[in-house]
């Protein structure tokens, strides 16, 4: 009993905003907040990138204290690469937040997107929490996601609404895209934030979040490089009012369907909007030995230069597909290999099959199906073409 | 005493050709032959594909038998994902040479080069194998070279010819690039070939191989994708007369010197006509905690789209740098790393520097130095950019 809701909306005791505070030129909005009126049971996945940025250094350490109640974040400029200061200033964008809600500084996780290594413009930013403190709303979240937008070109946002344990529970979220752009030193960051009303106990949170940031964000490349800055966070404030859900209860089960398919689309809505795509692609790899190399698979074809490009060309090139899984796995079989392409088998029996369709892949959406052999690993992964945009997008080219 | 001879010629005791064998719709040349008067110490290494072409798995097997006197390569196909006729006909190149020459089929070794998952045609192989027999001489190199390039746009040829025991030892390779153009299902297939005169112990020179292939043919990068057809192979057939080289003496360290300056020069070479390539780049990490470490890094940076497209755009965005190394070890520290770019410091000290020089970037060839930290570890690894001639070649755009 799933209910996608049209308007997107804030989970009960949220309220966010998004404003410009002038830390981007073009001065569009680049300072989102979101707050809490209670504490919030909260899951995180940080990049594993050595070079973390400075929020995410603060964040994680927040995050290990104590139970946050809000989330400010930044775009126009990373924080990233630069050093005690960075830190420095990562900790006084928080401690500004925390001031105007009277709140403790280890209560604000910090999140930013943008240029590497300049030092974050702080007269701006603490010009900036406190319009954003007074923008607050709980109609605030598209505004905020529209604050955390970089080479996006539109703002990701996305709510579902159901029943669990007899209370209305909402999930809801927003994220920034894979993209990179003219100013320089920009990193491809992902950031995304949910938000739920939901009572959950931590270790639930914790466990569900794990498994859904995998099947979601985790499974989604553009171009296969790993951001200094990217995190993804759920935040849980309870405030729907249902009994706390407990880790493998039934009512666990459900909200991790909930905040699986707010993940989902959000994770899409990013590979839509990657830089330069022309194509959605989804690889789906079934029949491998374990899950892990399933997924391994997915992503040595999904990051393949020359299949991305065949791709961008609407070229059924499945040599390139081979070429690429036969890379990640020495032990695959040819005689074992399924490939087909928008539901039309082009190798099988080891032996290719012509394609005798010259429309194929024309389309927008590319569907991937390669079936390895016969363990039980699955995985999808989804990703976008190679294209000139990309590389004119990426090298800054005059 | 080593001298780089202007004129590229075979060793004593090699024979070699190139012909037309009409397998390239093109009609340029496409069937390359070496020949050995003598029975060869041989030292090899293929791709770790999983879907190794069917001349690999030939020649792996006769290179476990015995002592190879003949390759013979051809372009236009790759003989690849195409089951048990594929490793028939690749069976059947071999014996077809050895039928000529008079000796086993198992001294011949087979590499194939072009689309995937057609049936090579074999009627035009065995027209093809008596002319090149006929063609064969001691100054067949270039032309060999030529039949073996694919989206080459030059031949690769290098000799070199240095006093080793006393007596004159040439080595010479030819090579074809990581190119991959317009008929479809064409891998970006590495092939190269070196021939030697010296006499030389077959546990020395699979060490020497060993190491020399990984600091050369292993050490470049296009763009990451592995092909199922690659083969690097040194054939040294003793006609030279020197005392046999044994492993570990000053011979072999001449000797794999030698191999080591054709080696390298090859593989640059394959990275200057790499497809639509502006840059040839440089990337040299030092202080890493291991070779094997240094080597990751590097290219981890190598491969980074990121990186490619900034430097097809001359733009010195060491962020992506620092991010491509960040990703492959967790471990790296900010503070004591160093990246310089064509010798002028972008990031020490924990801080950037302002680059002031704005044509930095602007010359064919980029150096990237990186120290990472203090360990011992060292790697250089080349590649180019990413570039719209990368992409078109690959789209097979119309």
């Amino acid at each position: 009993m799933k209910l996608k809701i049209s308007q997107t909306v804030l989970p009960l005791g949220f309220q966010a905003s998004g404003v410009s505070a002038g830390i981007k030129r073009s001065g569009k909005a680049d300072l989102a907040l979101f707050v809490s009126e209670a504490p919030c049971a909260t899951a995180a996945m940080m990049t594993t990138n050595a070079f973390k940025a400075a929020p995410l250094v603060v964040s994680i350490r927040h995050l290990s204290s104590g139970h946050p109640r809000a989330l400010v974040a930044n775009s126009g400029n990373a924080n990233c690469m630069t050093g005690k200061q960075g830190l420095a200033d990562a900790l006084a964008m928080a401690a500004c937040v925390a001031h105007g809600l009277e709140v403790v500084s280890g209560e604000v996780l910090v999140a930013s997107t943008g240029i590497i290594g300049k030092p974050l413009p702080m007269e701006k930013i603490r010009a900036g929490v406190p319009e954003a403190l007074a923008a607050l709303s709980s109609k605030g979240l598209a505004d905020a996601a529209r604050a955390i937008m970089t080479t996006d070109t539109f703002p990701k946002v996305a709510s579902v609404r159901a029943k669990i344990g007899g209370r209305v529970v909402t999930v809801s979220g927003v994220a920034k895209g894979a993209g990179m752009i003219a100013p320089k030193m920009k990193t491809a960051t992902m950031l995304a934030f949910c938000f739920t009303d939901a009572r959950i106990e931590k270790a639930a949170l914790r466990q569900i979040a794990g498994q859904v940031f995998d099947a979601s964000f985790n499974a989604i490349t553009i171009d296969g490089c790993m951001s200094t800055n990217d995190m993804a966070v759920v935040m849980a404030n309870g405030c729907a009012g249902n009994r706390a859900i407990k880790k493998g209860s039934p009512e666990a089960a459900a909200f991790s369907r909930l905040l699986r398919s707010i993940c989902l689309s959000l994770a899409r809505m990013i590979v839509e909007d990657a830089e330069g795509a022309t194509k959605f692609i989804e690889v789906r790899i079934m029949g491998a030995r374990t899950g892990a190399l399933a997924k391994n698979l997915a992503f040595g074809v999904a990051n393949s230069n020359l299949f991305k490009c065949a791709m961008f060309g609407s070229d059924p090139n499945w040599g390139r597909i081979a070429a690429a899984l036969g890379s990640v796995d020495s032990r695959l079989q040819e005689p074992l290999l399924r490939i087909a392409l928008n539901g039309t088998p082009v190798f099988k029996d080891g032996k290719p099959v012509a394609v005798k369709n010259r429309e194929l892949l024309k389309g927008r959406h590319i569907v991937v199906d390669v079936a390895v052999g016969r363990g039980p690993g699955r995985a999808t992964v989804y990703t976008s073409d190679l294209s000139y945009g990309y590389v004119r997008i990426n090298a800054d080219y005059n």
